[in-house]
């Protein structure tokens, strides 16, 4: 079935011709993504104004069978976001519902629609001197509704948790067009099943997040941020311990010497904090709600007992605001870094934190053996347990041909993954790329259980088809 | 239809005859709930030793239509875990699930059985120098089976969440006796919809939880509790506020006076804290990771600030354990004290924060207006927004008739709290009590959608009927 010039024209009807988009260069940023694993054609982008508008696209979609994708800030990395081949998916665009709709200070929430890009709301959440936590490197782009959709998690997870814990209450259309109004403010409430918590990490493929309750937080009084160079994976997880034991850990990541040597050579601007050279990094950030001298304390005594211990060999202290910025850049940089070093099978995966040294052994004589000379740039949230474990082409290899592998290789390391109780996606959700590939690993009784959940809420399976189940 | 010898036998087989009463006396304690609001019969009560046990009792249940009621410790307050006065309903006993299978204390985790009891795990994670953070007035017999089935919140969602936040992970046995291996210790798994979080808080309605992973904590090095005094609900939230602007609160409960003369009255041994009397109190707790120094430190320049700022009347600081305990005492009898003073009528009712003082002058004038010389004994978690709005009757009145108008003034409140966009059920759950009643409060498309789930996993309806949906 192909998308009718006449049922274009009725979906236009609903956003008016200005906001549905048929012409390919108007339509052709919705079409790639970052990855740039996946190529999608479509007849349609639809960018809608309001929640009633999203329902009403819905219901028209939900009648004709209309297959339905929805598109945030496009910067997903498994192609949950993402049209097919065929050309007649419609695109659903959440980026005119961009209001900040409440600031609730007395209550420490926000309710904010779907497209307000996290960067904004972050933004706007520190001009009320409170803190909204999340904390992705696509702040800048990427949307709330987005992040909700794939329960995002990011750099601050440790301390605040992920977006599913961010999360007081859901608007959310649904297939047949029927509103879910569940904008609750309430920290407490056991009046039946958890809908909310189902929809959130649900990628579009049961409806669609209009708008959300999320919590804030205070502002922390001071910051503190360290570059510590450890011996090992073993090292890192023991100076996580002693960071933890010393409270207001906010951040702990974990960097191998290979990522940031790359990030050197390749991010203008970028050096190393340290000219001590280790196998391993760590990023850590100390925040404390009273004072900047109460954060930098806790940190200076964390690192100072490590030194001493043995646990670090070495440590730089950000002095100022430039500084703790470029710490951050650098662990953030080093997706973008890693391109120019050729091609690169990612990885997002989580382990039982103290499975991490062990599997990061055994995966690395595995995927050495499978392609000798690869460069492991592993690097990631230690103090949740999840890792990006990026593997780059050996030097001088052809970029397609090791890029052919990339099936091959995931389920070598997504097999190691399993053996140790991990999880084949921490953070970046199942989308398009794993969806086979989590057949291998799910429980079957779980993948049954999601498709008949999936049949309650889109019994025409319109939302989002091909991904995720 | 009527459970048949042939049955009873069948299903006796399972367990072994000594686990399956049938004996009026021997089933006694599992009939009668503690409100004695609801006085069940039952043909059989089974006591399975194992999750296979648990899965076959299941599996027959279900290829027989026989209801199966799930219960644990026997302590909800809502009736989700009693049977019906038809005798038909099997009641499936946890407690036999007693064990914890491992204490994971590299990954702050523990795998724990449902029919483990709350206070055993609590003082078996102390033992291991971890704090397990969930406690209850009934933590010496609920049991973590039931925790997770209701979400149970108690004092310490404040700092740590209630059983939804503090789960990492389930093992549950399904109506047709598969069972679900969700067994995870990750942090971060985003790999498809959110099973755990729709059995927790499910209330027996899905299928069986019979084990969990569950977080734990470092033991806080110090803890400071207090006893203050202020004379109304806005200044209790005032101090709410202050307190949590110093860092390091872990408990914060409103007593409404009446309450603690009930407590003093009843209750022997309980004295109050404070010569002053006001018509508020507020407990407050602080822990501190750090020392017992950093605790108390907190807590006494918060109550030196809020005391120079007119917020308290008066405070009286625990000078020891046995005070910290006994302070702790104080609010926890508040439910068996009031007990003595008459009928009372609950409401477990939350709130956004910020509405709570105007809520309580609304529902004090409509309440007083159905029934003249009421006593209102209001307290509760109110950090989270969660009031226990206890209705005691009038000096004099007939108890009966004042029980009989339960469903009329629950009715009453809950409009109030619905129009503060509050819940009908903070953190006990739906059960048999408020079944009718949250009809008129959820949105009917959401009582569709949780009625399609429950058909996903229960298609035969033997799960917990009658309760929640």
């Amino acid at each position: 079935m192909t998308l009718s010039p006449t049922l274009i024209t009725q979906f236009a009807s609903i956003v008016g011709d200005k906001y549905a988009l048929t012409d390919p260069a108007a339509m052709a940023s919705h079409l790639h993504e970052p990855r740039d694993l996946y190529h999608g054609r479509s007849p349609l982008v639809l960018k809608p104004g309001s929640t009633a508008e999203v329902a009403a696209i819905l219901k028209l979609a939900n009648e004709t069978r209309t297959v339905i994708v929805p598109q945030g800030g496009n910067t997903g990395l498994v192609g949950g976001q993402t049209a097919d081949q065929f050309g007649e998916e419609v695109i659903l665009s959440l980026s005119r519902l961009n209001r900040i709709r409440e600031f609730d200070l007395d209550g420490n929430c926000v309710v904010v629609e779907a497209g307000v890009v996290l960067e904004t709301l972050a933004r706007a959440a520190a001009e009320h001197d409170r803190l909204f936590p999340l904390w992705l490197a696509s702040a800048g782009s990427c949307q709330i509704g987005g992040n909700l959709a794939s329960n995002a998690g990011g750099t601050q997870v440790l301390a605040y948790g992920n977006m599913r814990e961010l999360c007081l209450g859901l608007e959310v259309a649904l297939p047949d067009g029927q509103v879910l109004n569940g904008l609750s403010r309430l920290k407490k409430d056991n009046t039946g099943y958890d809908l909310r918590d189902l929809f959130i990490g649900s990628e579009g493929t049961l409806g669609i997040i209009t708008a959300a309750v999320l919590k804030l937080f205070p502002q922390p009084k001071g910051r503190a941020v360290a570059w510590a160079a450890v011996e090992s994976a073993q090292q890192a997880l023991a100076l996580l311990g002693q960071a933890r034991a010393g409270g207001n850990l906010t951040g702990f990541e974990l960097v191998a010497h290979i990522g940031m040597a790359f990030t050197v050579e390749y991010m203008p601007g970028s050096r190393m904090p340290l000219e001590t050279i280790a196998p391993w990094y760590v990023l850590a950030e100390f925040s404390s709600s009273r004072s900047q001298e109460d954060a930098s304390g806790t940190m200076t005594s964390v690192l100072e007992a490590a030194f001493k211990a043995g646990t670090i060999l070495d440590a730089a202290i950000a002095s100022n605001k430039a500084q703790e910025d470029a710490f951050w850049a650098l662990r953030e940089n080093m997706s973008d870094a890693q391109k120019h070093a050729g091609g690169s099978i990612k990885h997002d995966i989580s382990l039982p934190v103290a499975s991490i040294p062990a599997f990061i052994g055994k995966a690395a004589a595995a995927v050495n053996a499978m392609i000798p000379g690869v460069r492991l740039v592993t690097f990631g949230h230690l103090g949740d347990g999840n890792l990006h474990y990026n593997v780059t082409q050996p030097v001088g290899m052809d970029k397609a041909a090791f890029l052919a592998r990339w099936g091959e290789m995931n389920h070598l390391v997504h097999g190691i993954v399993h053996e140790f109780n991990g999880s084949i996606s921490a953070e970046h959700g199942i989308g398009r790329l794993k969806r086979a590939e989590l057949t291998h690993y799910k429980q079957p009784l779980a993948l049954d259980l999601m498709r008949r959940i999936k049949a309650v809420f889109d019994p025409n399976g319109i939302m989002n088809p091909g991904k995720l189940i």
